[in-house]
């Protein structure tokens, strides 16, 4: 059974100290938000995540969520804290206060995600596409809609869903076939198998609001044919009660490797009635609206199982006692903690530097989100959208692939304990283990990465970023120039493989295509890199206030920089050797 | 559901082609084992292991091993098919015909461990600690012991045990509690507790013969009390027939991650009568006899679960249709099989030339076994010795590491297919976990190499190692200049962090030790360059008699040169950044 404690003050450090975001601070909403009331949500969010939360994750792994005579029954003990979970007001910590909400900004609860996904992601994704459904439906749909449908989400009574993939479409969603057919009074009635539904079905709430992507009779094949439907699973009527159950069945649920507390459900609509949301054709934008906010959750899912992961194998390598340490002479068979072994403490420093340089990247996005979406003068929430735009790919795949890793290495350090169901570790290795595939596998982010973000309709995104960062390391502060020294290596690299990868995308598609994955890399080892460089200029400045902190954060940071920073060299080298003769492979 | 095809083509190649090693070709014993016959037992392998056992993998995730009153269950199907696997002589492969043995050498029972990881490595482990067993025995034991109890070892009618591992030492043998007590009749009793310990127990043999490390009343604490002990689970009688149930019970079974057809056991020693094997507290250095060829064993099951991985995705990819490739014009919704995108194609050359190269790698290794073993010859013996145990860790640890990668890239092109059970590929992604962990954990193995293994009594082994490749690169032929070019970059690499480590073995071991992960790699990647040079090498020269099969080793080649060596420039220049910032990290 695994043990967490919320890291509330590496969280608190960053938001007093790190909420430097000049366009930030500018946004009206949010000047009540202090760090006395930020900690004090955070405790409380500490507390339901260590003591109910916590212990859903192996009850959901022992008695997975089942499909019975056609309803889904979540795991034991998960109805209850759901219902603890939503008086306490966590579904709606980042909503509107105008539906219910608490008008939280992503900062907080982007921190808020991460405790939760610690505590057991299963139990997350109950409510997690319900935040997606909202977001999306506030963006989109009619006064109307929102009224009828928002506050009972924000209230975490009725839940969300986003219904894309079909048997035949997963990445490429111009293939669908669900058939949406107009009726008279300008509703609609869907008809069509969607498949891998997270939260499809179950029995935590009164209602369920499916967000269903379809395509209307009328319209073309392809991309260019698809719209975006609200369809709940009891109609509602006017005056806002339940009425008769919609045509969505619940066709079966996957047995999956991990997460196994949440539903992964198969959903028939046979005639279901549904509303069109957002204009006619151009349901893809529509859902990206909340698939692009989806999938920095999915980074920050797997940041907080890493989180969890490194948190357990820290505490079990100092109370396992294995093998001597080269400062141990004792000539009888006395052993030393594990932790004093190098290559363990090198493992544990991979961890931490990792996460923890990844928490302050996305703390540094949270902020850009929230320009995005609040600021008053439209360049700024451009230029913000452009960065969120640009990261989002980066922050799902980077995220979660060191998700994977970081899991990985945890186990290794429980040995052959780590293998066994007893400890937990192999629990979060597998329920992480969906993160680099759900949202867009991580191809799919390096794709869209490559082809799509590194230059749109506003400009080079990629060089704006750039120029960003190269303004950040001009600064003077003697104990961080041989940090900047390393960064701006570094960056000089990734500036040779941008360069060589815009060309790529012009004139040699298959080349850019087969280095899209490195590229990804190597800008995410940049973007942490960077958001190290801005945790240092805190640690030197403000030093002497905390000394133990910032010790920590410092030796933390010179290990990503010697160790983990190296890595960009084997992505550079091995992506542009080119992809003729992976073309011209004949896999017989 | 996972299919499989046994790589024989592949293995006939090698051992056609690459038996080039004088030495092995000079031992007598194997005269007679001709490519006809070899390519007849492969393929009866390819036969049992693709219709009679692949199916049992799936049975045993499905309904794992069991404890029931006491006694290990088998899953369903298993007893049937070990029954006709023993039938057919499996089991004795590779033993000595005066035990009823085949007597095959390890480059034929290599590939057959290989077909078998493929095909069930849960079921595998029933009979693969057997030959552990019966190398020990037939190394240590008196000609007594070995008539008593190899036949039936050969024959697979009674199955063998590896007992290391007790609650407060897997890695440190050193703190082991179990005791033996000498009896006026020259024997043992022993008591304590084993955990860990595969197949040590189940249905499927009528005996079960342990060895067992343990201290004798009179040794000394610490590595240097420590004797090993025959222990059967039934005893023996003088005719050879069972006799009385011997005081072993089993405890427990492990619930894991995977390999769940796979009894894990924890076994309690009460009294139970033992023989000594070998001299009194000298028990590690024989059970290493059999735990350094288990090693490469382990090894070889990372490989198998690779090959079975990287055959089911390539065959996904080629039925499952999605997006557009970067040829692909067409304006409608049409899709490509996910083969014609770059990514995937990348992916999936990554998998093959890094499985490939291991397997010629292997095959090498067990010629240099068999020469180390076999041959007249006591200088020539002990260098193949050297080389043997210098790769030993190396094979075990890439290998497996390599085996998580290729299941999880495996995982990734199914997509959230992949993470159903439906496909199987979660489960190779499960089951091969524990390779990197059992036979000693990966760092073990990088620890072994570092410390142990580059320099010995004989010298300066990976000297030596590094000497052979630079001959076997004076090569003149034209086109494989830019291969050997390529080798001699990254062997130059080696050559300097050959030398810093061993300057930091002497001077500072903590460096060394941070290090050790990142040499076995470094180490392991020339080697499987240096495997895949000997492949070219032939392909170029008998070029003309199998075009197709060459130039398809020729581009898997240029792959692994262009895209996986190049990871040895991270691996070289983290790891050398040294240590000091880690050992003086305080992990509060």
């Amino acid at each position: 059974m695994t043990t967490y404690t919320a890291p509330v003050d590496d969280m608190m450090f960053l938001y007093e100290k790190l909420r430097n975001n000049k366009f930030y601070n500018e946004l009206d909403k949010y000047k009540d938000v202090t760090p006395d009331l930020v900690k004090n949500i955070l405790e409380e969010a500490a507390k339901i995540n260590q003591n109910l939360i916590l212990p859903l994750a192996k009850a959901g792994d022992e008695q997975p969520a089942v499909l019975e005579n056609g309803v889904v029954r979540t795991p034991p003990g998960y109805k209850e804290a759901y219902k603890k979970y939503i008086e306490d007001g966590w579904t709606s910590l980042s909503c509107d206060p105008k539906y219910g909400g608490q008008g939280m900004p992503k900062t907080v609860s982007a921190f808020f995600d991460e405790m939760l996904s610690s505590a057991s992601l299963s139990f997350k994704l109950y409510s997690e596409l319900s935040i997606g459904a909202y977001n999306c439906i506030n963006h989109h749909a009619t006064d109307d809609v929102k009224k009828k449908f928002l506050p009972k989400m924000v209230e975490g009574k009725w839940s969300g869903t986003m219904c894309l993939t079909e048997p035949v479409c997963g990445t490429d969603l111009g293939l669908l076939k669900t058939k949406a057919v107009e009726q008279s009074d300008g509703t609609y009635k869907l008809t069509g198998q969607k498949i891998f539904i997270t939260s499809g079905d179950h029995d935590l709430t009164e209602n369920i609001i499916h967000l269903v992507i379809a395509r209307s009779s009328d319209s073309p094949s392809g991309t260019r044919g698809i719209s975006l439907f609200l369809v709940p699973k009891f109609i509602v009527n006017e005056d806002g009660s339940l009425g008769p159950r919609n045509g969505i069945s619940t066709g079966s649920i996957e047995s999956k490797m991990g997460i196994k507390g949440s539903a992964t459900c198969v959903l028939n609509f046979d005639e279901a009635a549904g509303y069109m949301i957002g204009p006619k054709n151009k349901g893809l934008n529509s859902m990206f609206t909340m698939m692009n906010l989806e999938r920095i959750v999915v980074g920050i899912q797997g940041l907080g199982i890493s989180e969890i992961a490194y948190q357990n194998s820290l505490i079990y390598s100092k109370e396992r006692k294995q093998g001597k340490s080269n400062k141990n002479n004792s000539s009888n068979g006395s052993a030393d903690f594990i932790i004093e072994h190098a290559d363990i403490r090198r493992s544990l420093l991979n961890m931490k530097s990792i996460i923890e340089g990844e928490r302050a990247l996305c703390f540094w996005l949270s902020q850009q989100t929230e320009v995005s979406l609040n600021h008053n003068i439209e360049e700024v929430k451009q230029e913000a959208a452009d960065y969120v735009s640009l990261m989002t790919p980066v922050v799902k795949a980077l995220f979660t692939d060191m998700g994977s890793e970081i899991t990985s290495e945890a186990m290794q350090i429980f040995g052959g304990y780590g293998y066994t169901k007893d400890q937990g570790i192999e629990q979060l290795y597998r329920d992480n283990r969906i993160t680099p595939i759900y949202e867009g596998t991580n191809s799919v982010q390096a794709i869209d990465l490559v082809f799509r973000k590194l230059i749109n309709k506003n400009g080079d995104i990629i060089d704006r970023y750039i120029k960003m960062i190269k303004k950040d390391l001009e600064n003077n502060n003697e104990k961080l120039s041989p940090f900047i020294k390393d960064l701006n290596i570094y960056l000089d690299k990734l500036i040779s493989f941008t360069t060589w990868i815009k060309d790529k995308v012009e004139n040699s598609k298959d080349d850019a295509n087969a280095a899209c994955n490195d590229y990804l890399k190597v800008l995410g080892l940049i973007a942490v890199g960077h958001s190290w460089i801005k945790v240092l200029e805190v640690s030197f400045n403000d030093y002497d206030n905390n000394k133990e902190f910032y010790e920590d954060k410092i030796q933390t940071a010179r290990f990503f920089f010697q160790r983990v920073l190296p890595r960009i060299d084997t992505h550079c080298i091995s992506a542009m050797s080119g992809s003729g003769y992976i073309m011209d492979f004949k896999f017989n």
